[in-house]
């Protein structure tokens, strides 16, 4: 089956030109000069199939580095299986996930992540790889993590919240990074401190503060700092490599900037989430079903910053200077019902998370639309740079022979409506992102050289994602 | 006549992969997968050459953004003309340089642009580009600006030193600036307080110090920090972007880290020189028949730096964090005889400059050897981002369908040792990097499609470099 | 003539506490446990006066570090006299002032030193020191340095803006700086890029924005962070202490903020307007006769800065972590009529300066009243560290055996009202300062014994004021 | 009992001058011009003793803000007795000690205070106040620390490392720093993360790496820098104010300077150790009976560190700069017998300490030879400092009417030599100090009033000290 896209710009991460992209089966096989008679022939009457993508952007797949598909939490389960997760992540765009494999203490993290692959093997529609979580990190753990990387999981996220949950105190995060300085895993890190934040928690709940809105309240700006600081310190003393994973508050990126300009290998994500909504919304939101309780839709950890204090400037502005790298979503899913509404009357019981792994694309090209950032890093952050910095370029994250042929052709002209009812494919109830407008549109996308979306239509089907089996990070400084 | 670049290994500015490269006439045509039988046939029988990269690294060409060929200065002319200067630019890897018009006071922009065509044409091995000088700004060279820029000149460089020969004022830099916030012009900038220095120029020759050496001291880095501040303080009062030529001092690379991490378009180039020679190689420097005057083939300006003060060590970590986006060698050659002798008894007679127009591919290539920078970066910041930076990119800079065929096999298993009677072929009658010995070789070189380095033998002629007309910079935050 | 002072609370820079100050003649002879009794004799029947400071503050007379008396400016002269300026000073608690000698370029420094004299001897109601302005550095200037510092003038302000009046260019900076350097001086800096405000200047009025507001908008605080940060390399590059002077711009606070945390000797002073007033004062000012040109009587330079970027906040904030060391008035005072309507039709030609030597201590102390400062840092800047800054201490701004008594009693209890027809007695038509409520009171003066204010009367006398011949500076980090 | 001190200079914080001191009982009364006629009697016939200061320093008694003595730690105690130490801090100069109630998990702190109060009543020779040292905060704490206050205890110490001992987690802290925002206490830090310290000692007694240098290198400043940051920003959530104990590494002080030039209320102490000794002297130290061992004498927490890094460089500097506001000894000293020799063979076991407390003023005093602190700043950071800081202001730390009568007569034509057989008084079995020489010499000391050094005798008696019953900080930016 070999498949022509053609009359489109090729877009990657340092710049765009028109090119034909040439497929075989589950591989680019070419680029090629528009056109298409390069190679002597017109190469449109010697295909299967080809894909006409004038007036149209052709880049590589978009690649999720933060997703949490059916994963148990508080007493539940994010609401997205592998198979809906996927199945809208294919729709936005995205044809690679990379999740998270959870390890709670007293778990054997290998037996852990023989029971991920089962969750997910058989349901995917495009493919997926994994990180793995380490609670409360062990002597065990620490040898999991060879054996781990052998099997191509090269990065591990670490907690430095949820005490007796996910937390390792500073020496088990020592530990862990001694480890990876020596076997080159990147250490992730959910950077906020949880002691100042449990008691936060504690005392808002005392005083009967116990609305949504207080969730963010009850995490300050001050724990992420802190927590990034002190994550990069443990990095310099160890050399390990360190990713921090849903950077919110402008201070924290600002440690990760200084860090960075010191020469230390020190990346930072952020999320949709913290690029358009606030802190406020939580006090915004009501409706007759909810109230005021309708702000738990928009609980999530890292929680959303106040809009006064120019977080959502500083995100930008730091994806533009790549003192942070990448934008993924944290998509952690959890319906109203059910779910969030376990919080009713305590927000510290409401399940945290916001759906987006379907959004991630169109959300963030909506920036290069209003000039935040410019194509090219559009692709840079969505696509590329998530493949190399978890091990994954030339297989994903370009455009280029012999890689997977992982496409979309993104319109430019059209338009995306996001909302339940509209573009929504995601298992939840509710979405985050409700009215929000896009002026693009993913039109089609291959995954592994075979159309799985294209026309409004979805023609994957689960089964056919593949797991990636990672290397080390190609993006150290 | 085709040509089929075959086995090797594809470099480009965010990560490698096997590929071979296909090239019709003076242009890429594909990028195809490696044994090249994409198409089912075995393209190696269907083209008129073939070159094999086996075990090799193939590049797009370098690009030199920095290059003063037969410049007026001093009452001499620098020592490379068009025609040894670029010949030697092949000999090296690097296939497109952008050289400077000289515009003096009281000279027409416009006029001096005609005049440097008219140097280079027919005398160019490989393709050239110009930035213009503009001395002492006045409202005709703010006319002349958007006249050049329709030329393919978008980026003018102004000077904070050598009054009443390049100097512009405060306000004139300012108008400058404002017009570039315009027509998206890039203001390039030597930093140096020139003020300063002339008074300290003025002192140490009065007290008799006068050897070599004294240019760098009468140079001190305050001068350098504070005019790349006060140059980013203008930038950032018009909105201009701004590039700092030839960044040699940790303090100047500090400002430009932080007008980066506020999202200033503030750029910055170092140069090979100040990542390897020092201040004190003026003092160790001897001869039999120069004595300390030796010293002067050192002699440039920004001058070399202490190695006691860790410049040298911030200039490869800049390069790294992309605090500074590019190498340029700011060639700009004189003899010994006849020019640098020219200040004998007086260090400010000396003609300022040093060639390497020939080394940069690889003295760079030696710092991924060394472990200072990774193998994309050093394409990075030697080919693609000066074609970002400079308004070339897709021509220039990247090897994919539509390019320029520039290319370059580069041997990681040859060697290459600098000086004369060895790789030398610059106009020069010294090397300032006599003795430097490079883990790599550049074994063919293409510019255009044409072979014009191979087998250690020189194929190109005077003539086949032609003007690369640019566009606004690609490179904005 | 034995005066003694008792029942209030001294106050010093590092605290306070009930005490007697015991004055022979024209100095203080002793501080003395309250009730006066420590030798076993009443105190109070021995001297020739008791005043009576139950429930007040004892602090040193206010210090004025920075003052232009008659000053020669654009065609007109600073409305106050020596004597009228003095006597207002008096009024306001503020027993010294430094005021400037003014060499214009051509004029010799040391003839301008006499002629200074000449204005002020035998009119001043209070001490008076001198500054000397230099202008256009020349080497006559660095000889007359040393002559002068004989003469107690021990500091000497240079100009980055003014060209052709007041400015020296960065090589005359330096000189001056050096010969400082070996000599002990401080220099003062006006640090404004006179070159940047010049062509702003320019091009305001040329397309006719010649409003007083457009005064302030030609002089961005980047002309004022710039020439800070450069005067602060050029200090760092000599070794010379530095003072700026007017500081306004935040970000000018914080490039001396940097340079003294890295232990340069750099200093800065505020002025009240920077505190409590804005460059949108300028668009609020209007009235019958002068309409928009009422806004004239704000124009100053530095200039005020606006509201919304957060300024004023700084400049107390620096005054509290001492990055900033004092408060001065650049009292400079024009009135309306024949002053500052020499700018009618063109902003730029409106005599530079706002009248404020008569409420600075009062200004500050409201600084208290609001918890900006406190009680101890109000008389450490306005009396304490000028007199450590410019050689005086000891003799003056502290309250201690052997110092000239100059003491104010200060009622925090009592309350001024500021404006015309109220409290003010400079020779100006208007007041700055119109409305402006204070919860304290200057009740009693003393200067050097005497009693020059008291019960709401003036008791001086022009000629009273003696010179003060000052020592190098006392506050050097 | 009447004293008069005449001849002198007394120095303050601010400067000095020729001032007599007249002490009536165990007060200042007066302080007067010299010839001590001010009062128009020849007060030298009137007193009861003269004490000639003619060509010294009259200075206020010197502060050491943090002492140890009698402390149980490590199964043992520090060596001095509330006796011994007492009376060596009056022959350095040490009027005033601020010693540590020490409150141990399941201890009350309120308990421990009285308890202190035993050890130490009747048995001081100079006056003594409390800090209390808070261990694992619980509820209990946090009522405890408002009853302190009352009785004079209005500062602090919590720790950060020294798990299952004297840690608190962040919540503890937060809630204390919650509680003295409210109540006003300062909230002492020792800023160490000790969870990182643990694992590192762990792993370096696991690989036999057990001989004292270990200490100090399982204490990196990463791990200081790190907790200090984190104690800064759990200050500024609470805004509480903060005082960094024994600050040793440069980074940590860079922190220090960050919050306040921000205007936080953050402040620092190092000590003499940091200024002088460094890790290397574990390495140098070495004798028959110890061998390496002997290293052990330089024990103390936080570490000394390598002298290749700039520590001590930027200890200095921090105190001129002020980012720094005084030094004390953290006198904690233990024997090399039966003490120090508990970490034979296991370096984690070594009481941490070194005595000091004797010798502060003189080793500061050093400081104002060399140059690097002004004769005002070494009274500062010694004396006044340490008063207003801890709400001894006025009795305390200045030589003022109604002061207590602390005074220290101060030869700079003196000299002293530090070490065992010389200087030393305390019960100690070696000096850190040995061999340290100082230009200068503690002459004559007063406290309250009475002289208990003098002529090389000492004249005091345990049980003349008394408590000194603290108000809130006096310091506060």
């Amino acid at each position: 089956m070999r498949t022509l896209i053609t009359g489109g710009t090729v877009v990657n991460a340092t710049g765009r030109g028109a090119a034909d992209v040439l497929v075989d089966g589950e591989t680019i096989v070419a680029l090629l000069q528009p056109g298409s008679t390069a190679l002597g022939v017109d190469l449109r009457s010697t295909v299967d199939r080809v894909i006409d993508a004038t007036g149209k952007y052709v880049i590589p797949g978009g690649i999720d580095a933060h997703t949490h598909m059916e994963m148990p939490f508080g007493g539940t389960f994010a609401s997205d299986t592998f198979e809906t997760g996927t199945t809208a992540a294919a729709w936005g765009g995205t044809t690679t996930i990379v999740d998270f494999v959870v390890q709670y203490p007293h778990e054997n993290p290998v037996d852990q992540y023989a029971l991920w692959h089962q969750k997910a093997a058989g349901n995917c529609a495009v493919d997926y790889a994994f990180h793995q979580i380490l609670s409360d990190v062990q002597d065990s753990s620490l040898h999991a993590m060879d054996e781990l990387i052998a099997e191509g999981v090269t990065s591990f996220k670490l907690f430095m919240a949820y005490k007796g949950v996910f937390l390792s105190d500073d020496g088990q995060i020592l530990r862990a990074m001694q480890k990876a300085s020596d076997n080159g895993a990147m250490i992730m890190m959910h950077a906020e401190n949880g002691s100042v934040i449990d008691t936060l928690v504690q005392q808002h709940v005392a005083r009967g503060e116990t609305s949504p809105y207080y969730h963010g309240v009850s995490r300050p700006w001050q724990a992420e700092e802190e927590a990034t600081h002190r994550a990069i310190m443990l990095a310099d003393l160890t050399g390990a490599p360190l990713y921090v994973v849903h950077v919110s508050a402008k201070q924290a990126a600002e440690q990760i900037a200084q860090a960075r300009d010191r020469g230390q290998n020190v990346f930072g994500e952020t999320c949709p989430q913290y690029l358009y909504l606030s802190l406020e919304d939580h006090l915004g939101a009501s409706s007759e079903r909810w109230g005021d309780f309708e702000g738990a839709k928009y609980v999530c950890s890292t929680p959303l910053r106040s809009k006064h204090e120019g977080h959502q400037h500083q995100m930008w502005n730091s994806l533009r200077t790549n003192d942070l790298q990448l934008v993924s979503t944290d998509h952690c899913p959890f319906c109203m019902t059910d779910q969030k509404e376990l919080g009713l009357g305590d927000f510290s019981k409401i399940p945290n998370g916001i759906g987006s792994v379907e959004h991630r694309m169109d959300l963030l090209y909506q920036g290069v639309v209003t000039g935040e950032i410019s194509l090219e890093r559009w692709v840079e952050i969505c696509c590329t740079t998530p493949a190399r910095m978890f091990g994954m370029y030339g297989q994903k994250g370009v455009l280029a022979p012999g890689a997977d042929a992982d496409v979309v052709v993104y319109d430019p002209n059209g338009h995306t409506s996001i909302g339940l009812g509209k573009s929504h494919h995601m298992a939840m109830d509710y979405s985050a992102w409700e009215g929000f407008e896009v002026d693009g549109h993913v039109d089609t996308v291959l995954s592994r050289g075979e159309v799985v979306v294209d026309g409004g239509l979805f023609l994957g089907r689960a089964g056919h994602g593949k797991y990636v089996k990672r290397g080390l990070s190609q993006y150290l400084i």
